[in-house]
This record gives C-alpha cells, structure tokens and sequence, in this order.
C-alpha cells in the first residue's frame, strides 16, 4: 500500500518517480490561463481566515468545485455563498471532506494544506479546529504574491474584457518588488455575443474606452484592433474566446454588418445570423492576433446558468454551468480553415468541455499545422470538469495517442483561487506517472531516459514560454 | 492468478476484500426499479426447469442479454423465444457460454449457478447435463420468493402503469408470508407518448378507470393526479419515465390541451408539439411527485424496436432496443429549470444509455441541488447496457470525478428475471475494488477506513432507504 | 521493468504470452481491407530507399500517420509529401522519433524496422546512418510481395473502383508465383455521391464501361449490378462504404431516380434528396451483395479534407481528413431494418470512426442478426485514428461488453503501405493482453485455456476466412 499523499503521490513506478523528482517538479510554473483578480495581485490580498481564503466569501468569487460540492450535500446556500459565519462554513466542508472520497476536492484540499500550509492531517472533523488554528496562522502572512511565490510561479495570465484599462496590470509592471509576471490575456467574448441583450451596452463601454462611436461593425472592428493594439503594449500574448456553440458560415461584410446592427438594437438574432457574424468577427480578430503573434484559445463547449432559479438568485459563474453536447466539429473545421485561407489562423489552442470530444477535436487539430510552428493548432490541457485526474489521464493519453504530447503546452489552472497551483502539481504527477509506465511496460526505451525527462521539462515549462514568447 | 470467481473475485486489494466482506456483502438488496411481474411474485412462481427460470421461455418476457448474445450467435428464432424444447435452449446457451468471454454473461451466468443452485462448475458443454440436473433439482423448492429471499432482498418497486389497479400489490400488502416488501412505482409513458397509434386507446383505459370522460388535457391531468394518489396509498415512493428523445418547451396551458386533442384524434404531432405536449405533462406530473415527496426517474435515450421485422415477429421489449446519440443536453437542462422554477423539481435520477454522456449529465445534474436534500439531483446506476463491469466502472468514476459516489442509491437490476440479484453484488465488487485501489494507490487514508466502511453500506443500503424513504 | 519491444511486447502475464506465442503469432494474416496498389503487388515493386517504403514519396501516396505527426512538428510541406531529398525526409522522420513518445508512431515504426529488417536499435538521431544503411540494404531484395510474404499474408482484399478494370487482379489470378491471394474489393462511392461535382463525370466512365448510356436510375443500377457480378467473378468477397453522414429515407424509385437526373445535371442536391437518393441505391446494392454473399462495409463518420488551403495544395487523402461528431443512430438503424425487410441485409461490419461512438454502433448491430449467421451485422476493428494501443483496446473492451468479441473477424490494415502488417501484431498482443487479464483476475477459468486459445485463432484467422468464404 502506498503512502497517502506522500511525496511520491501517484508516482508508481521508479521510472515515474525519477521523472517527477529530477525533472517536473523543479520547474516554474507557467500559469497562461485563469481568472485571478488583478487587483489582487497587485494589492497583494491578505486573507482573512482560511475560509476565505479556501472557499471564497463575500463579494468575492469562490470555488466553484467546492460550492457545487456542498450543494449536493445538502447545505443552505447561506452557508456556501452567502453571509453565514466563516467557520461554519469552514467545518461544513471539512466535515463533509471524507464523503468526497474519489473526488478531486479531496485530492485538491490535501494538496494545498500541504503545500501552501505545511499541513499534513488528514481534513476532517477530529482536524478541523487544528487546521483551523494552523492555517490561520499561517495566513497572517501568507498573502496572495506569497501564495504564488511558494508555488514557483513565474508568469501568470488573467483573464481581461477589451474595455479593460488594465490599470492593475499597468501598476504591477512598474512595481519590481512583484516578483511573479502578471500579464493580461485579451477575451472579447463580449463583443462576440450580438445575441445577448447586454450587447449594446458594451459596445457603448467599448466606444466610450476608444472615444468615437461605433455605428458599423467597421467602426466596431477598428476599436477591436485598437485594443489588441493596446492590449500587446501591455504584454498580452494570449486572447480567448467561450464558444458555447461554434459558429461560422462564410458572410460578406454587409452580412455581418447587418447583424451588428440589429444586435445594438436588441432585435432578435438567429442561429444562421450568428453563424454570419461571430465568423466574421472571429475572422477579422484571427487576423490581429497573427499580427501579433499571439495565440488565441478556443473553449468550446460550456453551457451557462442552467438554473434559471439560481441564477436570480447569485448571477453567473457561481457554479451552475455544465457540459453542452452539441454537434460541432463541421463548423469548427470550416471555421479554422476559412481562418487559415485568409492567413488569420494563429497559433490556436483547443479545448474540449465534454471528454467524449476529445478524440474528434485532437484529430481535427491535426489537420491546421504549420511550416515553423511545433503545433500551430493543438488541444489543451483537460478543461473545468475535465481537471481532474480520470479527465486528465484521458487528455494526456487523447493526445498521445493522435497528437504529440511532447509539444503539449502542460497545464493552466482557469482558476479564480490562489490556492489552486498544486493542480499543476498533480497534472505533472500525472503526467510522469504515464510517461514512467511506458518505460516500465516497455513501450518506451528506458535507454531514452534523458529525452524523456528534456520532453517533461518542456511540458511542464519549456513549451509553453517558447509558444506563447514570454 | 486469482482464482476464478471465487469468494474475493474482483477483489484485488486488502482493502477491497475488506470492505467487501465486512461492509457490502451483508447489506441488504433494495431493488428499487425493476420490471418483475407482481404476479408472479404473489403467486411465489415456481420454474419448471432452469431453461424457464434462466432464459424465459413460453409466453414470458426473457433475458434480453441472453436472446441477444444467441442470436449474434446465429441459433433460429424459434429455439431462442420459440416453441423450441426447453433442455435444446438450455444446451445451446451453455455450449456457446465458453464463447461469450468477456461478455457480462460469463460472469452474470456463473454467479446466478453459484449463487442461487450452489453450482460452482465452469459452465460449458461438458459440465451441462449434471448443472441442469443439479439446477432442476433446487428448482423443485426454489420459488420465486425463495429466490428472493436467498439474495437478502428486502424491497423491490416493480414498474406499473398508471392504468394498472395494483391488484397483486394490494394481495401482497395483505400477505404476511412474503417477506420481501413489494411496491409499485409510477411509469405513465403512456400518457407522454401523444405521438403513439395507441394513445387514444390508452386515454380510453385512463377514463375508464377514473370513470369520467377525458376530453381535455385538464380532464387527463386530473385522471393522471388521481391515479398518482392512489399509487401512493399502495405504498409507491417512485415514478420512472423513459424519455427516448428529451422535449421541452415553455408553453401555455392552451397550447398543450391542442397537441392533446390531436394526439386523441390520432393526427399527426410535429417535433415541436412533442415539446409543448411532454414538457407540458412533465412539469404538471413533477408537481405532483413533489406533493407526495416521491423519486422521479429519467431514463433517456433508448431507440425502441430497431429491427422492423422483428418487432412484427415478436413485438416490443424482446432484444431490439439500442442506443441512442441524439443531442439532449440544453433540452434536459431548460425541463429542468423549468420543474425547478415552479416547484415542480422532485428528487430525481437521471439514467444515460450512451455512455458518451455520462459526464454532461453528471455535471448537469451538480446544477440542481437543493437544500436539505442529498442529491436531490443525481445520476443512477449504471443501465441496460451499461450494466457490465466497463459500464459500472465507468458510471462509478464519473460520479466520482464530478459527483460525489459517496451519495449514490447504488445499484438496481431493472431485469425482468429472479436471476439478476447477482448483478447487485458485482456492483458492490466493483465498488469495493475502486475504493480498495484509491487507499492502496495514497489517494484516500487508511486512516479513514471505519469512514469508508460506512459509505460502502451506504451505497449499498442507507442512502436509497433514506432517498426513497422507504 | 519490462525490456524494450522484445518478444513478450504487452504481454503482461503468463496467460498472455502462452495465447499470443502457442496460439495467435502463427496464424496466417487476411488483411481483408486495405488500401495497396495492385500493380504495385503485380510488379513486385521495390523501394529505392527507406524513406520511399516507409514515408512514401513522390506520386505514391504515403503514410498519413507519419505526414499529420512531421507537420505537427512544423517541418516544411516541402519535406514531408514534397520533392526533398530522400534522406532529409528520412532525418527528420528519425530525429522526431524520440517526441513521438506514446504515439502509436513509436510503437509501428520499431515493429516495422524489427520484422521487416531485423533492425532492433531504438530510432533516434543517433542510429539514424545505421539503420538507413541496413534498411537500405534489406530493401535491395525486400520487395513488395516479399514484405508480404515475410508477415505470412494470406489473402488481400484492395479497394477498387466499380468502374476499375481490374486488369492487374487478372494478372495477379494467372500469376503462379504470387504466393497472397489478392482479390478485389467493391468501392462504390463514386455511384453514392450524387452531390458532389465529379458525379456526371464518373457516372460517364460507369457508362463508357458497360457499353450504354445511363440516363435513368434504373440504368445506373442495373451498370452496378453487373459491375458487381464482375467484380465477383474476379473473387470479390467484400463491397464497402465510406459513410460520412448516413442517408436513409423511405422512397420511390421515381423520388431517386428524379434525384439521380439532378446530379447529372451538376443540380444542388439537399439534405432530404440525399436520404432519398442513398438510401435507395444502398438498398438495391444491399440486395445485390446478398445474392453473392458478399460481405458489405459500412465506414462511418469520417471529415474529408479539413483544409481547404491543403487541399487544393495536395488533394485528397493526404493527411487532412478528421473524426467526424455528428449523430446518425436513428438513422443507419432505420436503413439496417429497411434492408432487412427488403432480403437486402448481407454481412455487414460497421466500422465508426468517432471513438464516442462505440457502444451505440455495437448495440445497432446487435439488433440485426440472422439465424445461421455468426454475426450477421458486427463492429470492425478500431478504424484509421482509433487504430493505437487505447482505440484497440477500447474497441476490444465494447466488442467483449456488448458483443462477442469471439466472433470478431479481427484484424485489418486499411494502409496504404507495405509496411503496415505489424499492425495484426499489435493487435494480436492487445488482444491476448486483454484475454490474459481475465484469466488472471480470475473472471475465465484458466480451466478453459485450450477454448480460449482456440478463440485466439479464430480472432486471427478462422472467423474472417469463414466469414468472408476465402
């Protein structure tokens, strides 16, 4: 029997044990996709306990996971999002923390006691005052930089709305006591969803951030570059987009621009309109980010507030999103290549939200390379839902399988908690514990032994800083 | 090597062993959805040999898996569901049973000898005259409520139609010989197939037991209430729909009361109109459950009677069902919201067939949760064809991954034969393997073991005693 | 640890390797679907080089697998399927070799250099002059029908146009010192796309071989049938379908034969047209393969041509194709049943391409079986980009949970090159890996072990030559 949790963790060969140990774990961690509050890095967040810190509180965003964990426990939602004291809410989770047996939350929690706390009690109720006591503790002065910092994070990248000034971003680039690369990533998701009634809204904010307004989608598209103008002299190397459903048919502009139209109106959009105009946006915007060299991302499959009731109630990313299982790879194959002919495919990262996907989209990447490029198009690491070990075996094996994996850009957290770097730790875990089976079996010569190791490090940190060209 | 199926088969762990021994294997089996015909059980059915007991024959409704796996075998018809001798059926399983390795078959068909007759013998040609002997000779005693009795089953929810007068229910609530509790569960497919030749035939059945004309949908709503009250007098705690295709949409009450009248005149009813009509009746029917706090079940996705000739030959329900892939996510997801904004969300199982969606109805599932209740929504047990030990493993992962299996009602057989309790205990086998594996691999403590014991007989036992409040 | 690719490759217990070296490593292999040139088998090509047998290179059309991996790797189009120098090719092949790490590349391309050329260096940068200069050398006598000959290849089933003469199979038939049986097999395609722009022109050459013109649908049909019964006469044993979407709806033969005029014509063809039009042709040529007991394919949900840009670059089949999402259940069992109802359902193996798809398509089949028939309707091996370690495995695992993996006609190549046949053995030691564990985990009675070695032989060899009547 091994060990719980110890340092060899998931590490189940002497193959594995070697690559995580001599290779993965010594490296920084890239984290090029999450939801970190700028704000909070540069004001280097003080937590106030570690309910706080864990589960999120207040006005502040928490934990999706675990909300959505003591939700199907029962427990009133007063006392998972709302004003409910900060140690009941605290011991709710840790009594509940044995009946999420082969859930990543157990995985998770364990992990970042352990490592942000230097905690090694198993979480549950006979603990839970002396974890209490001992995290607080702890968090007198374990900030968020320090939280980062502890991890070896050297670049992180947030997740920004075009009319953002980035004010924080700008703060945090004159200030060298930060020892973490905080860098803004571009996501116009908001420019793209003409169907939303908040459409004319934005595009307000977006014409009063560039100062003229925006009548035609012409207008509306200068801004656009205007701001990942603005965005890459503030560093930005990555945009993103939440493709809830792909959508693309080739259009004229006076197609798109007709849709536009009707958008800032508020009329009614259809399904064969937005195919019109998000491809033609998406389009224009492949462009600018060639133009830049970024790379874009595609996430593509999330279906939003499936609780009406509960959206009422707490707004969105509260945890009541799902997994869509929408048709889509044709429009996405006619959408990449479209982009490729008019010489607006960037480097593109793909990512899946429902794991039977997986295959199709890994395949379908395959078909978009690049003279120059290691992996022009290629899927991401194991998405929201997907995050956990089952999901990220399967990404790994998907993309070994029909992909390279040695050109993987590793993992990314797409968290909004400080507290979730140790998920890079449990992919690498993951990660050499496939690669060291492989040798064990066989299948891979042990006699490569020092190119598999080079091929972890890349994953882990050398593919990802050369990619994206932090 | 392990030995084959012995008494720690599956078991490969210390701990698995364990936890099966000591925890799962003496719980009781609560059979909370199957197909059994109450007759037979109040008329304690005896067999007139294993050929009848083991593989339906005569005018009984068989084992679906065993007439399927024959027929790939290429044996007639007639020697399958036909009037072919009975020790000929027999002989023609058991010589092809070396053949079906792999298949859940193997396995199911060795238990149910082990199990039920003592027969420890690897079941193949040679071995079958003495088995049959062997098995004709328990069969003598081995009645129905025998069977039942030996696998420790302590309730059982047959599936009953709305129209149905719970005759042989109401006999065995008066009987004070039969051990097993016998209650009948709520099944109105009927009443949500409009789109059926048969609907106006059925509605005749309704208005014939409630005594009153059922012209309107009003009318049929009421007849349908009233029939649910009466199921709940006879001690049901469940109601189960299987929803091939899922529809929803909003609709008024006037819009539904006109899909009604067509579907009573026989007229043909659009797609759309499904959606109004089901949608409609399933919100009305949701309301209802939560007024009598029962279980609504959801199994969705089957495609009915694929085989046209067959179906004329042999009618439904005799091995010509499939797997559906149709898209049901977003549809799903708005009933659900919708149930839940008028208070007519229940508890409620959600059964996939395609086992591609297993993770979005997962997730889908975390969005509905409410206070008070243990999964209030939730994802059952592995189904139909899932209902081997990829598909379990499978449904066990995945409600571990992005649910919490330590919630989960466990396990049912939904089989019409005595014979299938057996499936109950590989379920508990595998779930004993995978929790045993978690604490030998470090991912869940040792320590913990007193805990895990407990959510093994919970699994097994207390959590659907509890669910369904039986 | 286990060494290197050696003689016990994936066998992981002692079960395994007494299946796969007393049972499974001498059958013959039938390669009963595959993409070789006839006259490259009749000419007994030989190879000028290494990289020309193992990349492919000037007209031939080469290994996709390799072409997709060395563009993933950002080489140049130029150096992959264009006109550098042979060694270059070759270089950057072998130097990738070590990033190949889990991708069935690795695996392939050891077992090709250790079968074909006894080279068993590990493919890197290092050996790369060695093995070129050894390889090179074997190849001066290891020509085509000898790499056949060296796997122990049987039988060979081509896929051929109906319009094809079959001149070099006629050779081949009078060639006495061919030792494979090569035989041809019916690739109708070209008769089932009506809507793509090439079909007057191809209807055209169908037309210029029978001797007449073909102005109606009847006249078509009756030029296939008669290409059928040539091309049976010549000892095709097998049609098959590439089935990108599945068609089918109930017609007249006026509602296809008005179809069949449109796509003479160059007419837009639409979505309801096609359902008419190939449901009607693939149920007279279902009837047609029955009347010859031929065996038909059904290869199911490929993308063609992702990329437009590489498209008109390289044309078809170079590497761009995909795996293809969209949902055909109820549809291609609505065609199944009207074929059966018809006498049009022959033997028919249906191969998805979309791993998600397994369970479904495995279901299907089950639904249409035939007395007399072992596995009149069945699921193929793992297909194009399932065809790996996992996608084998996947496949073996649903064959076993919801099939008889028993009668499985086991292995095919469906390659393009000569050097693919290690592929059976890949497939024979997952298989027997896969048997192995069973018996190992005590779920089939080592008791059985002479039945299941018999099994192993039919997976290999007896069921595809009873099946197929070589």
């Amino acid at each position: 029997m091994k060990a719980f949790m110890d340092k060899d963790f998931l590490l189940d060969t002497d193959t594995a044990k070697t690559l995580y140990h001599v290779y993965a774990e010594r490296m920084p961690i890239i984290d090029y996709h999450c939801h970190l509050s700028p704000k909070e890095i540069y004001e280097d967040k003080k937590f106030r306990n570690l309910a706080e810190a864990w589960l999120g509180a207040g006005d502040r965003c928490g934990d999706h996971y675990k909300w959505r964990a003591l939700r199907a426990r029962g427990y009133a939602e007063d006392s998972i999002s709302g004003p409910d004291d900060d140690y009941k809410k605290y011991l709710q989770f840790v009594e509940s923390m044995p009946y999420f047996v082969g859930n990543p939350l157990y995985i998770w929690s364990h992990l970042e006691m352990q490592r942000y706390f230097g905690i090694y009690d198993i979480i549950n109720a006979q603990n839970a005052k002396k974890i209490w006591d001992k995290a607080n503790k702890e968090l007198e002065t374990l900030t968020a930089r320090k939280m980062m910092q502890k991890c070896n994070v050297e670049t992180v990248c947030t997740t920004d709305d075009p009319v953002d000034s980035l004010e924080w971003h700008k703060k945090m680039s004159e200030d060298a006591s930060l020892k973490v690369k905080v860098l803004p990533a571009f996501r116009p998701d908001k420019a793209l969803n003409v169907e939303q009634t908040s459409f004319a809204e934005w595009t307000g904010k977006l014409s009063a951030v560039v100062g003229r307004p925006l009548e035609s989608l012409e207008e509306f598209l200068n801004a656009l570059a205007e701001r990942i103008a603005f965005f890459d002299s503030m560093g930005c190397r990555l945009s993103d987009h939440s493709l809830e459903v792909v959508c693309y048919a080739p259009a004229t502009y006076e197609q798109a621009d007709a849709v536009y139209r009707k958008g800032l109106k508020g009329e009614a959009i259809s399904r064969d309109e937005l195919d019109i105009y998000k491809g033609y946006v998406l389009t224009f915007l492949g462009k600018q980010y060639v133009k830049y060299n970024w790379v874009q991302q595609y996430h593509i499959g999330a279906t939003r507030n499936n609780s009406a009731a509960m959206f009422k109630k707490l707004g969105p990313d509260t945890g009541f999103d799902g997994m869509g299982d929408e048709v889509f790879i044709s429009k996405l194959s006619a959408l990449l290549s479209a982009l490729d002919e008019c010489g607006g495919l960037p480097k593109t990262i793909l990512y899946n939200l429902n794991s039977r996907d997986n295959y199709a989209l890994a395949v379908l990447a395959g078909c978009f390379q690049k003279e120059g490029v290691k992996g022009r198009v290629m899927v991401g690491a194991a998405w929201w839902f997907l995050d956990q070990p089952d999901g990220m075996r399967d990404n790994i094996e998907t993309q070994m399988q029909v992909g390279l994996i040695a050109q993987s850009v590793g993992m990314l957290t797409d968290s909004r908690s400080f507290l979730s770097y140790p998920r890079h730790e449990l992919f690498r875990r993951l990660l050499c514990q496939k690669l060291g089976r492989l040798v064990e079996d066989g299948v891979y010569p042990a006699a490569e032994m020092s190119t598999l190791g080079k091929i972890v490090e890349d994953v882990c940190y050398n593919n990802a800083k050369q990619y994206f060209g932090f």
